[in-house]
């Protein structure tokens, strides 16, 4: 068999050979017999046929009387049958039928002499006017099951009445796959634990960590290795030991065409590799290889790229192990907001966060960064571009598998607009108030969130847009973008605008003026945010070229982003929120208030989010948490200053 | 506050009283910490907040040279710019940008000077044609996560990226939600725990079993106390002592109108009752109450309507517990098959089958006994009848909540029609075969299979139907009822088909004219079954009066059903298969050998299931667990034999 290193293998073609391959060496789960009670969630390793019959015994399904139905034969209205004790026995709900009954006449039937009553029942005659029919009345057995009916069959995964049915049929062990073991060997010079206080160049070893909780949530055990360092005998050994010891082995980093990569070497050395570069993206680096039933994994570094390949080719390995697909999120269908392009080279999995917005899903993507770990924590679901195609156009419809429940979906108020840390407390707010509620926001500033409610695709974004000509907020805009209206202005917050400055302010900075002097830098916000908007205004009335000012064309694309560029030494100053500064324990030169509003469109308005969010904004919580964030003056939160 | 006993209050009416009620006695989750390693599924009980940024350095992004920014300025392809070695630093990706560095430049964009390479770098001068922009080819602090950023609210289940995403973000242990503790209290002298070899008149306990599992699917933890006999003072000593240690106590069974409820009394002694008797089937005698913040639920005994009150009344508690909505099924349209009638009075819960074939879902209500558990081990969905609705007709749709994937649905084999054990047998092998199928069958006869495929409505369904006529199986049938073609008649297997007696044959039943005799009874098969048209077909060849029969309007669902009752003793012979037979160790009085064939639907053909089936049919494993089961005889399975 010629197999390819360093490749560029399409997915599905490297997973059908490697499954084969892995089937033909001769991987199999264990089992192992449990008690049916610590059975749940585990997959049957045998098909289950009932022990007994259940119920096991024929049972009175009434309360009542217990007779041979041949003796009531004949009865009618007309012509009544009188029943003599000896004739009927009384039974409750699930007694055993006595010997020699075959039928159960309900209590409210029984018509008694005259002088006999309930309390006489059993040793009286009774009247009955109808006749029953064998086994009226009566739970048969087997009812329910049947002894020597195959209740579940092999691979499936034991759900609670399974469980019930188990015991029920006398069965009270049960053969079970023992979890696949997958080791997990965390390997680099760089790698170290997860700590609080990483040094510059520690890389925080956490993809483990991520990659248990994957497996764990498909029925296999995670086990995590201690770091082995970029030494190849280390690896080796460890790898070997890995081996030994498991299922399928992740070996993590060490895959990446760069330097140190020795690890496709080493898994030739243990087992035999197989395939060398995967055609996706992220995760191209992969590693596919084996040591006779044992898969081996080389999972590339960077946590995103890592998941998916997990998910794509380690998965599959676990569903052959358990000999069962295990559960998925459903797919459906989004229009794209942005376009994503994409390389004909790769096979690619973005990560998108959805919003229902009246009925249409749109999916938004996120950061394509294989760095961004926080990618995968927003995204609603994952969409994939096929190898072969340039990209997905805006508005066209892409298929997305769910990271959620389509359920939680409908119910997320979709936030697209400009960033304040406030929109997060808002999330926090809404969902501990309403739990079926949450909310997605993404920070595409002022601008986007216009360009969004004209498209359909928000429920609300927050805006501060200055107009220079009447030094008003937002009206000009919401005036000229919505000549047909649509849209309500609602009050938020003002809050405090300035630079961001090293503590003490070393350099003395007291404007964007001070910025041009050789040696200072600065950090700027993105085109088209409010904050850029009014850097832009500020230069243009204080006469200053920008391109004098060293990194104003730097962008970060979030208040605390900025925040955290001018705590790194990145840059003297960067335009800003007081509350962000003051999360970093910056020094703040105030520059203006400024009004941040939300603009909220008609076809949201009615929707129970934006009810919660002006509940919220209207809220005495929210008020206190705004002014412990400090920077923010509130008057009427949640009101509408226009409706548009 | 005026509270109903023994009432029938709408579902969610009775629902919201009840949880407002339990958050005004003050019912809230505890909260502990844990190592976030430990906190997959959890449930964060505060909102997290980064503590550290992510990067929390500035780290190269690819392996080349670090540099001060301004010193590259002006280099173009005409113009190049050299740098001395003292002015760069040779970086890997990942490495900490050097101190007065914010640039990286590419290793592919760097050119040496004559006479320098690789291995000079470093020490030698390099020559650019292009400017880079500060911050080129730098992941900068906070691309991923900005310390103090929020990064989860309270209230949301924690799965594997935000696990990687709190340690990327410096946090190490995580507050999350205490599981709320749900004590369940089984009751009743005629429970026991389950065993292999129950007692006529012992009902085995695994309602707690079930219950468990259920609530740990929705991350509680139950707690099973010992079986409580029917004595007032100590069920009340087990529901203090419950209450003393839960969030939630159910007081499994004592809770129908019948004899010894005096559950509610106790309830009330402990407690407070709230609500006694809600409007739903199966499930209405529920008790709802509460003592204190504890909830206190009176679950009714049969296990279906015991799973109803606890899937309808006692999740919500433990999801106002956590905060959060527990993951749920999703809901979809499907045609009611049959008719499914309902009470005014109540909301009812059916279980229903779904098959999903040629793109529609059709559901096909399973048994609605409360007593049989297995209709929801079988259950694909749960489709609402609301109060008030006298049902919904056949051909009608109804919104179902599904208990599986809908992506297992559509790879399901639908098999509707006649009953043999070898059907459970084809659903082992298919799935065995190919996990991604399964085999959902249901039994309605053979006359069931065809009124199925003229409805579209199966993949394929045994039929055995004997033409009196011609003496031939199947095709006079087929040829009738589908009058312009459109089915394939499968080869399946002959069978032996017989009078199933007890062991010895003690009353020496040789025909079905024996039965006639006094004494005698027999259980016959249901009406539109290729066996009760045999038995119906001997009878009129011999000239037996079937009303001569003891017991021949006593009807089985399928040849197992029939065997267990001859068994037990409820009936001295029914007609049967050999295989049945074997299994409960009967004696077998042979009638005939029958052809057993399988119909499919030229529109079921070409699926993967009917193919798998086919292959299944074919297979060297099928002949020989065939003839392990015994009675049967194969030639071609799976050949066709006509296609009409």
């Amino acid at each position: 068999m010629a197999f390819d290193y360093l490749s560029n293998t399409p997915l599905e073609e490297a997973r059908e050979r490697f499954l084969a391959i892995l089937r033909d060496s001769g991987a199999v789960a264990q089992s192992e017999r449990v008690a049916v009670g610590d059975a749940l969630g585990r997959t049957t390793a045998k098909p289950i046929y009932a022990a007994i019959s259940a119920p096991h015994y024929h049972a009175s399904a009434m309360d009542g009387i217990a007779l041979d139905a041949k003796v009531t034969f004949g009865a009618t209205a007309t012509t009544p049958v009188t029943i003599q004790a000896d004739d009927y026995v009384v039974v409750d709900t699930g007694d055993p039928l006595p010997e020699g009954c075959d039928a159960v006449i309900m209590i409210e039937d029984v018509v008694f002499s005259e002088g006999d009553g309930m309390a006489d029942l059993g040793s009286c005659p009774v009247t009955l006017f109808a006749a029953c029919t064998p086994w009226d009345n009566v739970r048969q057995i087997g009812e329910d099951i049947c002894a020597g009916e195959m209740l579940l069959t092999s691979n499936v995964r034991i759900e609670p009445a399974a469980m019930g049915a188990m015991l029920a049929a006398g069965i009270q062990e049960v053969d079970v796959i023992v979890p696949p073991k997958v080791g997990i060997i965390p390997t680099g010079d760089e790698v170290v634990e997860p700590s609080a206080n990483p040094l510059p160049g520690d890389v925080m070893e956490f993809n483990s960590t991520i990659f248990s909780g994957m497996v764990a949530q498909w029925g296999a055990h995670g086990i995590t290795y201690p770091i082995v360092p970029d030494k190849p005998d280390l690896l080796r050994e460890a790898l070997q030991h890995a081996v030994d010891e498991c299922d399928i082995v992740l070996v993590n980093a060490g895959s990446s065409a760069g330097r140190d990569d020795y690890t496709s070497t080493i898994v030739g050395e243990v087992g035999e590799v197989l395939f060398h570069g995967i055609a996706i993206k992220p995760g191209k680096p992969a590693i596919l290889g084996h040591a006779g039933p044992v898969a081996i994994v080389g999972v590339p570094g960077y946590p995103v790229s890592g998941i998916i390949v997990v998910e794509e080719l380690v998965r599959p390995i676990i569903e052959q192990l358990l000999g069962t697909p295990v559960a998925q999120g459903a797919t459906i269908d989004a229009t794209l907001a942005r376009p994503c392009t994409s390389s004909l080279k790769h096979e690619e999995f973005v990560r998108v966060r959805l919003g229902q917005v009246g009925g249409r899903v749109v999916a938004t993507p996120l950061s394509r960064g294989a760095g961004v770990v926080t990618s995968f924590v927003k995204a609603d679901g994952i969409m994939r571009i096929p190898q072969n195609s340039e990209g997905i156009e805006a508005g066209s419809t892409a298929r997305v598998r769910l990271l959620r429940d389509a359920e939680e979906l409908a119910h997320s108020l979709v936030v697209i607009g400009s960033h304040d840390p406030l929109i997060d407390e808002v999330a926090q707010f809404v969902h501990a108030r309403q739990p079926l509620l949450s909310v997605a926001s993404t920070h595409v500033g002022s601008m986007g969130a216009i360009t969004a409610a004209k498209r359909g695709e928000n429920h609300c974004g927050g805006i501060h847009l200055l107009d220079e000509e009447t030094g008003l907020y937002n009206e000009s805009y919401l005036e000229k973008h919505f000549p047909n209206g649509g849209v309500r202005q609602v009050e938020c917050v003002f809050r405090q605008q300035g630079l961001m400055v090293a503590p003490g302010n070393p350099h003395a900075i007291q404007s964007l003026a001070d910025l041009t002097e050789a040696g200072r830098s600065f950090v700027n916000r993105q085109k088209g945010s409010g904050t850029r908007i009014l850097s832009d205004y500020l230069c243009k009335q204080g006469d200053i070229d920008t391109s004098a000012i060293y990194g104003y064309a730097h962008e970060g694309f979030t208040h605390t982003a900025v925040a955290a560029l001018v705590e790194s030494g990145a840059a003297d100053a960067g335009m800003g929120i007081y509350s962000a500064a003051k999360m970093y324990g910056l020094d703040f030169v105030p520059v203006c208030e400024e009004q941040y509003d939300l603009l909220v469109p008609d076809y949201a308005w009615d929707t129970p989010m934006v009810q919660a969010l002006l509940d919220v904004l209207a809220s005495d919580e929210f008020r206190a948490r705004m002014e412990s964030l400090g920077g923010y003056r509130l008057e009427n939160p949640g009101s509408v200053r226009r409706h548009y």
